[in-house]
Protein backbone atom coordinates (compact mmCIF):
# COMPACT_ATOMS: atom_id res chain seq x y z
CA UNK A 1 0.00 0.00 0.00
CA UNK A 2 3.08 2.56 0.73
CA UNK A 3 6.44 2.30 -0.14
CA UNK A 4 9.04 3.31 1.73
CA UNK A 5 9.06 6.99 3.27
CA UNK A 6 11.49 9.55 1.01
CA UNK A 7 9.55 12.56 2.77
CA UNK A 8 7.90 14.73 0.84
CA UNK A 9 7.96 13.39 -2.50
CA UNK A 10 4.44 10.95 -1.66
CA UNK A 11 1.37 11.74 1.18
CA UNK A 12 2.01 10.52 4.42
CA UNK A 13 -0.62 7.85 5.49
CA UNK A 14 -3.37 9.60 7.71
CA UNK A 15 -6.76 8.71 9.15
CA UNK A 16 -8.97 10.41 10.66
CA UNK A 17 -11.22 8.98 13.71
CA UNK A 18 -14.09 10.73 14.62
CA UNK A 19 -16.64 10.27 17.73
CA UNK A 20 -20.33 10.98 15.82
CA UNK A 21 -22.77 12.98 18.55
CA UNK A 22 -26.45 13.12 18.84
CA UNK A 23 -27.30 9.81 18.25
CA UNK A 24 -30.86 9.92 20.45
CA UNK A 25 -31.35 6.72 22.71
CA UNK A 26 -31.93 3.54 20.81
CA UNK A 27 -35.61 1.84 20.72
CA UNK A 28 -35.81 -1.62 19.81
CA UNK A 29 -36.45 -1.74 15.87
CA UNK A 30 -34.13 1.56 15.32
CA UNK A 31 -32.31 1.62 11.92
CA UNK A 32 -28.98 2.87 13.24
CA UNK A 33 -27.08 2.59 9.85
CA UNK A 34 -29.98 5.74 9.18
CA UNK A 35 -29.40 7.67 12.34
CA UNK A 36 -25.68 7.42 12.31
CA UNK A 37 -25.48 8.87 9.36
CA UNK A 38 -28.20 12.00 9.99
CA UNK A 39 -26.05 12.33 12.58
CA UNK A 40 -22.95 12.12 10.90
CA UNK A 41 -23.76 14.72 8.41
CA UNK A 42 -25.39 17.02 11.16
CA UNK A 43 -21.96 17.69 12.54
CA UNK A 44 -20.31 18.10 9.28
CA UNK A 45 -19.02 14.64 8.81
CA UNK A 46 -20.91 13.62 5.75
CA UNK A 47 -20.12 9.88 5.47
CA UNK A 48 -17.89 8.83 1.85
CA UNK A 49 -17.12 5.98 0.40
CA UNK A 50 -14.37 3.68 2.29
CA UNK A 51 -15.01 5.32 5.49
CA UNK A 52 -15.38 2.47 8.63
CA UNK A 53 -18.19 3.34 10.69
CA UNK A 54 -17.58 1.62 13.99
CA UNK A 55 -20.72 1.01 16.41
CA UNK A 56 -20.44 -0.21 20.12
CA UNK A 57 -22.29 -3.75 20.72
CA UNK A 58 -24.87 -1.81 23.70
CA UNK A 59 -26.34 0.24 20.67
CA UNK A 60 -26.29 -2.79 18.31
CA UNK A 61 -28.23 -4.68 21.14
CA UNK A 62 -30.66 -2.21 21.57
CA UNK A 63 -31.85 -1.96 18.67
CA UNK A 64 -32.11 -5.40 17.92
CA UNK A 65 -34.02 -5.55 21.54
CA UNK A 66 -31.61 -7.93 22.91
CA UNK A 67 -32.28 -6.57 26.56
CA UNK A 68 -33.83 -8.18 29.57
CA UNK A 69 -35.79 -7.27 32.61
CA UNK A 70 -33.67 -9.70 35.31
CA UNK A 71 -36.74 -10.19 37.11
CA UNK A 72 -38.02 -12.31 34.18
CA UNK A 73 -35.03 -14.99 34.90
CA UNK A 74 -35.16 -17.73 37.22
CA UNK A 75 -31.43 -18.92 38.00
CA UNK A 76 -30.69 -22.79 37.78
CA UNK A 77 -29.07 -23.88 40.76
CA UNK A 78 -26.01 -24.13 39.36
CA UNK A 79 -26.31 -20.16 38.61
CA UNK A 80 -27.78 -19.49 41.92
CA UNK A 81 -24.71 -21.81 43.62
CA UNK A 82 -22.23 -19.71 41.91
CA UNK A 83 -24.01 -16.39 42.32
CA UNK A 84 -23.98 -17.35 46.53
CA UNK A 85 -20.80 -17.81 46.40
CA UNK A 86 -19.40 -15.23 44.42
CA UNK A 87 -21.79 -12.66 45.19
CA UNK A 88 -23.18 -12.41 42.11
CA UNK A 89 -26.36 -11.43 40.95
CA UNK A 90 -27.94 -15.41 40.16
CA UNK A 91 -30.16 -14.41 37.47
CA UNK A 92 -27.32 -12.23 35.64
CA UNK A 93 -24.90 -15.50 36.29
CA UNK A 94 -28.03 -18.07 34.56
CA UNK A 95 -27.97 -15.64 31.25
CA UNK A 96 -24.70 -15.74 30.81
CA UNK A 97 -24.59 -19.71 31.22
CA UNK A 98 -27.33 -19.48 28.20
CA UNK A 99 -25.30 -17.19 26.25
CA UNK A 100 -22.42 -19.66 26.27
CA UNK A 101 -21.30 -22.57 24.83
CA UNK A 102 -18.50 -23.65 27.15
CA UNK A 103 -17.62 -22.31 30.59
CA UNK A 104 -13.46 -21.20 30.37
CA UNK A 105 -12.71 -19.70 33.88
CA UNK A 106 -15.01 -19.22 36.87
CA UNK A 107 -12.93 -17.38 39.70
CA UNK A 108 -15.32 -17.37 43.03
CA UNK A 109 -13.42 -15.89 45.20
CA UNK A 110 -12.93 -12.46 42.90
CA UNK A 111 -16.88 -13.12 41.27
CA UNK A 112 -15.13 -13.70 37.60
CA UNK A 113 -16.74 -15.68 35.15
CA UNK A 114 -15.35 -15.69 31.43
CA UNK A 115 -17.06 -18.01 29.27
CA UNK A 116 -16.79 -18.55 25.48
CA UNK A 117 -19.72 -17.49 24.14
CA UNK A 118 -22.35 -19.27 21.00
CA UNK A 119 -20.47 -16.90 18.48
CA UNK A 120 -17.23 -18.17 20.20
CA UNK A 121 -16.26 -15.01 21.64
CA UNK A 122 -14.28 -15.87 24.59
CA UNK A 123 -14.88 -12.43 27.12
CA UNK A 124 -16.42 -11.93 30.64
CA UNK A 125 -19.85 -12.87 31.44
CA UNK A 126 -20.63 -13.43 27.80
CA UNK A 127 -20.71 -9.75 27.32
CA UNK A 128 -23.71 -9.26 29.73
CA UNK A 129 -23.12 -5.88 31.02
CA UNK A 130 -25.96 -3.49 32.12
CA UNK A 131 -23.62 0.03 31.96
CA UNK A 132 -25.19 2.27 29.46
CA UNK A 133 -28.87 0.62 29.63
CA UNK A 134 -31.52 2.40 31.24
CA UNK A 135 -33.23 0.96 34.34
CA UNK A 136 -32.04 -0.44 37.47
CA UNK A 137 -32.76 -4.39 36.60
CA UNK A 138 -32.28 -4.69 32.68
CA UNK A 139 -29.24 -5.81 31.01
CA UNK A 140 -28.20 -5.78 27.59
CA UNK A 141 -27.02 -9.54 25.94
CA UNK A 142 -24.32 -9.53 22.89
CA UNK A 143 -25.99 -9.55 19.01
CA UNK A 144 -27.40 -12.91 18.15
CA UNK A 145 -25.56 -12.36 15.03
CA UNK A 146 -23.14 -9.37 15.03
CA UNK A 147 -21.86 -9.74 11.60
CA UNK A 148 -25.79 -9.83 10.39
CA UNK A 149 -25.80 -6.81 12.35
CA UNK A 150 -23.19 -4.97 10.83
CA UNK A 151 -24.19 -6.17 7.28
CA UNK A 152 -27.45 -4.17 8.49
CA UNK A 153 -26.19 -1.26 9.34
CA UNK A 154 -24.07 -1.03 6.19
CA UNK A 155 -27.12 -1.71 3.46
CA UNK A 156 -28.83 1.29 5.56
CA UNK A 157 -25.85 3.64 5.32
CA UNK A 158 -25.94 2.60 1.44
CA UNK A 159 -29.71 3.20 1.10
CA UNK A 160 -29.73 6.60 3.10
CA UNK A 161 -26.82 7.98 1.61
CA UNK A 162 -25.87 5.94 -1.56
CA UNK A 163 -22.05 5.94 0.12
CA UNK A 164 -20.58 2.31 0.72
CA UNK A 165 -18.91 1.90 4.12
CA UNK A 166 -17.25 -0.71 6.36
CA UNK A 167 -19.00 -1.38 9.62
CA UNK A 168 -17.56 -2.52 12.42
CA UNK A 169 -19.43 -4.16 15.55
CA UNK A 170 -16.91 -3.47 18.38
CA UNK A 171 -17.54 -4.08 22.69
CA UNK A 172 -14.98 -3.57 25.44
CA UNK A 173 -13.18 -6.98 26.56
CA UNK A 174 -10.39 -7.59 29.20
CA UNK A 175 -7.64 -9.99 28.22
CA UNK A 176 -5.43 -12.38 29.73
CA UNK A 177 -2.04 -11.00 30.70
CA UNK A 178 -2.66 -7.30 30.21
CA UNK A 179 -4.52 -4.63 32.50
CA UNK A 180 -7.16 -2.61 31.13
CA UNK A 181 -9.57 -3.42 28.14
CA UNK A 182 -9.68 -2.42 25.25
CA UNK A 183 -12.42 -2.57 22.01
CA UNK A 184 -12.56 -5.12 19.63
CA UNK A 185 -14.71 -6.24 16.38
CA UNK A 186 -16.99 -8.64 17.37
CA UNK A 187 -18.87 -8.05 13.55
CA UNK A 188 -17.94 -6.52 10.41
CA UNK A 189 -19.41 -6.30 7.27
CA UNK A 190 -17.11 -4.58 4.11
CA UNK A 191 -14.10 -5.19 5.29
CA UNK A 192 -11.13 -8.16 5.86
CA UNK A 193 -11.13 -8.43 9.30
CA UNK A 194 -7.71 -10.24 9.25
CA UNK A 195 -4.96 -9.05 6.83
CA UNK A 196 -3.05 -12.10 5.90
CA UNK A 197 0.51 -10.96 5.07
CA UNK A 198 2.00 -14.65 4.46
CA UNK A 199 4.37 -14.51 1.58
CA UNK A 200 5.25 -10.58 1.95
CA UNK A 201 8.27 -9.05 2.80
CA UNK A 202 9.56 -6.40 4.96
CA UNK A 203 10.86 -3.47 4.37
CA UNK A 204 14.34 -5.00 3.82
CA UNK A 205 13.26 -7.94 1.63
CA UNK A 206 13.34 -10.71 4.35
CA UNK A 207 9.73 -12.76 4.36
CA UNK A 208 7.60 -11.59 7.05
CA UNK A 209 7.25 -13.12 10.75
CA UNK A 210 4.00 -11.18 11.53
CA UNK A 211 1.55 -12.80 9.36
CA UNK A 212 -1.54 -11.98 10.24
CA UNK A 213 -3.17 -8.39 11.86
CA UNK A 214 -6.54 -8.03 13.61
CA UNK A 215 -7.30 -4.63 11.54
CA UNK A 216 -10.46 -5.11 12.33
CA UNK A 217 -9.65 -5.06 16.45
CA UNK A 218 -6.79 -2.23 15.84
CA UNK A 219 -9.88 0.24 14.23
CA UNK A 220 -12.32 -0.73 16.82
CA UNK A 221 -9.96 0.12 19.35
CA UNK A 222 -9.17 3.37 17.85
CA UNK A 223 -12.48 4.10 17.87
CA UNK A 224 -12.88 3.73 21.46
CA UNK A 225 -10.52 6.90 21.95
CA UNK A 226 -13.05 8.94 20.65
CA UNK A 227 -16.04 7.15 22.19
CA UNK A 228 -14.68 6.98 26.06
CA UNK A 229 -17.21 5.07 28.28
CA UNK A 230 -18.42 8.04 30.51
CA UNK A 231 -19.49 10.12 27.26
CA UNK A 232 -22.30 8.72 25.04
CA UNK A 233 -20.96 8.28 21.93
CA UNK A 234 -21.61 4.63 20.22
CA UNK A 235 -20.38 4.98 17.29
CA UNK A 236 -16.91 6.57 15.45
CA UNK A 237 -16.15 7.20 11.72
CA UNK A 238 -12.70 5.87 10.67
CA UNK A 239 -11.41 8.10 7.33
CA UNK A 240 -8.56 7.51 5.23
CA UNK A 241 -7.97 3.70 6.04
CA UNK A 242 -7.44 1.54 2.76
CA UNK A 243 -8.96 -1.43 3.95
CA UNK A 244 -9.71 -4.52 2.06
CA UNK A 245 -13.27 -4.74 0.63
CA UNK A 246 -14.34 -8.00 1.24
CA UNK A 247 -18.33 -9.39 2.59
CA UNK A 248 -16.41 -9.28 5.94
CA UNK A 249 -17.04 -11.62 9.45
CA UNK A 250 -15.30 -10.94 12.56
CA UNK A 251 -15.51 -14.87 13.17
CA UNK A 252 -12.17 -14.84 11.06
CA UNK A 253 -10.75 -13.21 14.51
CA UNK A 254 -11.54 -16.03 16.91
CA UNK A 255 -9.08 -18.64 17.59
CA UNK A 256 -10.41 -22.03 16.72
CA UNK A 257 -10.59 -24.03 20.03
CA UNK A 258 -7.89 -26.87 19.20
CA UNK A 259 -5.57 -23.93 18.17
CA UNK A 260 -5.79 -22.37 21.17
CA UNK A 261 -2.93 -22.77 23.90
CA UNK A 262 -5.39 -20.99 26.58
CA UNK A 263 -8.58 -22.51 27.01
CA UNK B 1 -13.99 15.00 29.15
CA UNK B 2 -16.78 15.12 26.21
CA UNK B 3 -20.11 15.88 27.34
CA UNK B 4 -23.15 14.10 26.18
CA UNK B 5 -23.49 15.14 22.47
CA UNK B 6 -26.25 17.01 21.05
CA UNK B 7 -25.39 17.83 17.70
CA UNK B 8 -24.16 20.80 16.22
CA UNK B 9 -23.15 22.85 19.88
CA UNK B 10 -20.18 21.00 20.61
CA UNK B 11 -16.82 20.03 18.65
CA UNK B 12 -16.90 15.91 17.94
CA UNK B 13 -14.06 14.23 19.16
CA UNK B 14 -11.90 13.50 16.78
CA UNK B 15 -8.02 12.45 16.46
CA UNK B 16 -5.48 12.44 13.43
CA UNK B 17 -2.95 9.45 12.95
CA UNK B 18 0.06 10.07 10.74
CA UNK B 19 2.69 7.41 9.61
CA UNK B 20 5.93 9.55 9.39
CA UNK B 21 7.73 8.84 6.28
CA UNK B 22 11.60 9.94 5.49
CA UNK B 23 13.17 7.95 8.88
CA UNK B 24 16.21 6.97 7.69
CA UNK B 25 17.45 3.59 8.44
CA UNK B 26 18.23 3.65 12.31
CA UNK B 27 21.95 2.79 13.93
CA UNK B 28 23.25 2.66 16.99
CA UNK B 29 23.30 5.80 18.87
CA UNK B 30 20.88 7.50 16.92
CA UNK B 31 18.85 9.94 18.61
CA UNK B 32 15.11 8.97 17.83
CA UNK B 33 13.74 11.49 19.27
CA UNK B 34 15.79 13.95 16.60
CA UNK B 35 14.67 12.07 13.86
CA UNK B 36 11.25 11.74 14.46
CA UNK B 37 10.59 15.27 14.84
CA UNK B 38 12.64 16.00 11.93
CA UNK B 39 10.71 14.09 9.49
CA UNK B 40 7.50 14.91 10.64
CA UNK B 41 8.50 18.16 10.10
CA UNK B 42 9.74 17.66 6.76
CA UNK B 43 5.98 16.28 5.76
CA UNK B 44 4.43 19.12 6.70
CA UNK B 45 3.32 18.03 10.45
CA UNK B 46 4.93 19.40 12.89
CA UNK B 47 5.05 18.34 15.90
CA UNK B 48 3.08 20.06 18.49
CA UNK B 49 2.06 20.26 22.55
CA UNK B 50 -0.06 16.71 23.22
CA UNK B 51 0.68 14.96 20.24
CA UNK B 52 1.36 11.22 20.54
CA UNK B 53 4.51 9.72 18.96
CA UNK B 54 4.38 5.73 19.19
CA UNK B 55 7.59 4.91 18.02
CA UNK B 56 8.02 0.77 16.97
CA UNK B 57 10.60 -1.31 19.07
CA UNK B 58 12.07 -2.36 16.28
CA UNK B 59 13.65 1.04 15.57
CA UNK B 60 13.99 1.70 19.22
CA UNK B 61 16.17 -1.43 19.75
CA UNK B 62 18.39 -0.24 16.65
CA UNK B 63 18.66 2.98 18.56
CA UNK B 64 19.83 1.20 21.43
CA UNK B 65 22.47 -1.44 19.80
CA UNK B 66 19.79 -4.40 21.02
CA UNK B 67 20.65 -6.51 18.17
CA UNK B 68 22.52 -9.76 18.45
CA UNK B 69 24.46 -11.80 15.68
CA UNK B 70 23.47 -15.70 15.60
CA UNK B 71 26.51 -17.02 15.36
CA UNK B 72 27.29 -15.18 18.09
CA UNK B 73 25.24 -17.49 20.79
CA UNK B 74 25.93 -20.81 22.02
CA UNK B 75 22.76 -22.81 22.44
CA UNK B 76 22.60 -24.49 25.72
CA UNK B 77 21.51 -28.40 25.99
CA UNK B 78 18.19 -27.50 26.94
CA UNK B 79 17.63 -24.77 24.08
CA UNK B 80 19.39 -26.93 21.38
CA UNK B 81 16.66 -30.42 22.89
CA UNK B 82 13.70 -27.77 22.22
CA UNK B 83 15.41 -26.55 19.15
CA UNK B 84 15.69 -29.95 17.50
CA UNK B 85 12.41 -31.11 18.63
CA UNK B 86 10.90 -28.41 16.96
CA UNK B 87 12.37 -27.26 14.07
CA UNK B 88 12.98 -23.63 15.67
CA UNK B 89 16.83 -22.47 15.59
CA UNK B 90 18.31 -23.33 18.97
CA UNK B 91 20.39 -20.03 18.52
CA UNK B 92 17.09 -18.06 18.69
CA UNK B 93 15.38 -20.30 21.57
CA UNK B 94 18.75 -19.82 23.50
CA UNK B 95 17.98 -15.72 23.13
CA UNK B 96 14.32 -15.93 24.09
CA UNK B 97 15.19 -18.10 27.57
CA UNK B 98 18.06 -15.72 28.26
CA UNK B 99 15.80 -12.71 27.68
CA UNK B 100 12.59 -14.59 29.57
CA UNK B 101 11.42 -15.05 33.44
CA UNK B 102 10.00 -17.80 33.01
CA UNK B 103 8.09 -19.97 30.05
CA UNK B 104 4.26 -19.82 29.69
CA UNK B 105 3.94 -21.93 27.28
CA UNK B 106 6.16 -24.91 24.89
CA UNK B 107 4.32 -26.26 22.06
CA UNK B 108 6.82 -28.69 20.18
CA UNK B 109 4.81 -29.67 17.67
CA UNK B 110 4.31 -25.93 16.27
CA UNK B 111 7.62 -24.74 17.13
CA UNK B 112 5.53 -22.04 19.34
CA UNK B 113 7.38 -20.70 22.80
CA UNK B 114 5.71 -18.19 24.62
CA UNK B 115 7.20 -16.46 27.35
CA UNK B 116 7.34 -14.30 30.36
CA UNK B 117 9.92 -11.67 29.48
CA UNK B 118 12.16 -9.81 32.55
CA UNK B 119 9.88 -6.94 32.39
CA UNK B 120 7.10 -8.92 32.71
CA UNK B 121 5.81 -8.71 29.08
CA UNK B 122 3.80 -12.16 28.05
CA UNK B 123 4.39 -12.62 24.38
CA UNK B 124 5.99 -14.70 21.49
CA UNK B 125 9.80 -15.80 21.66
CA UNK B 126 10.12 -12.93 24.34
CA UNK B 127 10.04 -9.84 21.54
CA UNK B 128 12.94 -11.42 19.26
CA UNK B 129 12.44 -11.68 15.83
CA UNK B 130 14.29 -10.53 12.35
CA UNK B 131 11.97 -8.86 10.40
CA UNK B 132 13.09 -5.37 9.13
CA UNK B 133 16.69 -6.11 10.73
CA UNK B 134 19.52 -6.14 8.06
CA UNK B 135 21.64 -9.39 7.47
CA UNK B 136 20.56 -12.81 7.46
CA UNK B 137 21.78 -13.78 10.74
CA UNK B 138 20.71 -10.92 12.95
CA UNK B 139 18.01 -10.58 15.13
CA UNK B 140 17.08 -7.59 17.96
CA UNK B 141 15.75 -7.83 21.28
CA UNK B 142 13.42 -6.02 22.85
CA UNK B 143 14.72 -2.60 24.72
CA UNK B 144 15.59 -3.04 28.15
CA UNK B 145 13.84 -0.64 29.80
CA UNK B 146 10.98 0.64 27.43
CA UNK B 147 9.61 2.86 29.63
CA UNK B 148 13.36 4.58 29.52
CA UNK B 149 13.54 4.67 25.68
CA UNK B 150 10.06 6.28 25.80
CA UNK B 151 11.53 9.02 28.20
CA UNK B 152 14.94 9.20 26.21
CA UNK B 153 12.38 10.30 23.16
CA UNK B 154 10.25 12.34 24.75
CA UNK B 155 12.92 14.67 26.11
CA UNK B 156 14.91 14.56 22.42
CA UNK B 157 11.48 15.85 20.79
CA UNK B 158 11.14 18.32 23.61
CA UNK B 159 15.32 19.56 22.96
CA UNK B 160 15.01 19.61 19.62
CA UNK B 161 11.39 21.32 18.90
CA UNK B 162 10.50 22.62 22.53
CA UNK B 163 7.11 20.61 22.24
CA UNK B 164 6.03 18.39 24.89
CA UNK B 165 4.45 15.21 23.56
CA UNK B 166 3.63 11.77 25.06
CA UNK B 167 6.07 8.98 23.89
CA UNK B 168 4.61 5.12 23.25
CA UNK B 169 6.90 2.55 22.49
CA UNK B 170 4.84 -0.34 20.60
CA UNK B 171 5.31 -4.04 19.25
CA UNK B 172 3.35 -6.52 17.77
CA UNK B 173 1.95 -9.53 20.23
CA UNK B 174 -0.37 -11.95 19.62
CA UNK B 175 -2.81 -12.53 21.87
CA UNK B 176 -5.20 -15.72 23.29
CA UNK B 177 -8.69 -16.46 22.26
CA UNK B 178 -8.10 -14.41 19.19
CA UNK B 179 -6.10 -14.61 15.99
CA UNK B 180 -4.33 -12.28 14.08
CA UNK B 181 -1.91 -9.55 16.24
CA UNK B 182 -2.30 -6.45 17.39
CA UNK B 183 0.04 -3.43 18.70
CA UNK B 184 0.38 -3.02 21.99
CA UNK B 185 2.16 -0.51 24.19
CA UNK B 186 5.90 -1.56 25.71
CA UNK B 187 7.06 1.77 26.88
CA UNK B 188 5.22 5.15 28.08
CA UNK B 189 6.31 8.42 29.04
CA UNK B 190 4.29 11.48 29.91
CA UNK B 191 0.65 9.35 29.50
CA UNK B 192 -1.08 7.86 31.95
CA UNK B 193 -1.46 4.11 30.19
CA UNK B 194 -3.90 2.94 32.09
CA UNK B 195 -6.97 4.81 32.89
CA UNK B 196 -9.33 3.71 35.42
CA UNK B 197 -12.38 4.70 35.51
CA UNK B 198 -13.47 3.78 39.03
CA UNK B 199 -16.22 5.91 40.73
CA UNK B 200 -17.25 7.22 37.57
CA UNK B 201 -21.15 7.36 35.91
CA UNK B 202 -21.69 6.03 32.58
CA UNK B 203 -24.11 8.10 30.30
CA UNK B 204 -27.13 7.16 31.84
CA UNK B 205 -25.90 7.81 35.35
CA UNK B 206 -25.21 3.94 36.31
CA UNK B 207 -21.85 3.00 38.48
CA UNK B 208 -19.30 2.35 35.61
CA UNK B 209 -18.36 -1.73 34.86
CA UNK B 210 -15.63 -1.03 32.65
CA UNK B 211 -13.33 0.53 34.97
CA UNK B 212 -9.94 0.59 32.72
CA UNK B 213 -8.85 1.12 29.58
CA UNK B 214 -5.63 0.20 28.38
CA UNK B 215 -5.00 4.07 25.87
CA UNK B 216 -2.18 3.64 25.34
CA UNK B 217 -2.27 0.15 23.61
CA UNK B 218 -5.34 0.98 21.93
CA UNK B 219 -3.30 4.54 20.75
CA UNK B 220 -0.57 1.79 19.54
CA UNK B 221 -3.14 -0.65 17.99
CA UNK B 222 -4.54 3.52 16.15
CA UNK B 223 -0.60 3.53 14.66
CA UNK B 224 -0.51 0.13 13.25
CA UNK B 225 -3.08 1.31 11.32
CA UNK B 226 -0.98 3.60 9.38
CA UNK B 227 2.43 1.69 9.94
CA UNK B 228 1.58 -1.49 7.92
CA UNK B 229 4.28 -3.88 8.79
CA UNK B 230 5.39 -4.17 5.34
CA UNK B 231 5.82 -0.26 4.37
CA UNK B 232 8.65 0.93 6.49
CA UNK B 233 7.26 3.46 8.70
CA UNK B 234 8.36 2.85 12.20
CA UNK B 235 6.88 6.53 13.49
CA UNK B 236 3.18 7.87 13.62
CA UNK B 237 1.65 10.77 15.60
CA UNK B 238 -1.84 11.20 17.25
CA UNK B 239 -3.11 13.95 16.86
CA UNK B 240 -6.17 15.45 19.52
CA UNK B 241 -6.00 12.96 21.81
CA UNK B 242 -7.05 14.19 25.19
CA UNK B 243 -4.60 12.00 27.14
CA UNK B 244 -3.76 12.44 30.70
CA UNK B 245 -0.10 13.20 31.45
CA UNK B 246 1.44 11.59 34.29
CA UNK B 247 5.33 10.57 34.39
CA UNK B 248 3.80 7.68 32.34
CA UNK B 249 4.87 3.64 32.29
CA UNK B 250 3.52 1.08 30.33
CA UNK B 251 4.23 -1.70 33.95
CA UNK B 252 0.68 -0.84 34.53
CA UNK B 253 -0.43 -2.67 31.61
CA UNK B 254 1.28 -5.76 32.70
CA UNK B 255 -1.04 -7.77 34.93
CA UNK B 256 0.68 -9.54 38.03
CA UNK B 257 1.50 -13.55 37.38
CA UNK B 258 -1.13 -14.03 41.06
CA UNK B 259 -3.82 -11.89 39.66
CA UNK B 260 -3.43 -13.43 36.13
CA UNK B 261 -6.11 -16.69 35.33
CA UNK B 262 -4.20 -17.70 32.57
CA UNK B 263 -0.49 -17.96 33.29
Amino acid sequence: MHGKGNGGEQAPPRITVTGVLGIPEIQAGARLGVLIAKAAARQGDDLVHGDVVVVTQKVVSKAEGRLVRLDSVLPSPFAAGFGGRSGRDPRIVELVLRESAAVVRMDTARGILITETKHGLVCANAGIDSSNVPGDDVVSLLPEDPDESARVIRADVKRETGKIVAVIISDTFGRPWREGQTDVAIGAAGIEALMDYRGGMDAVGKPLKVTMTAVADELAAAAELVMAKTSGIPAATVRGYEYREAVGSARRLVRERSLDLFR
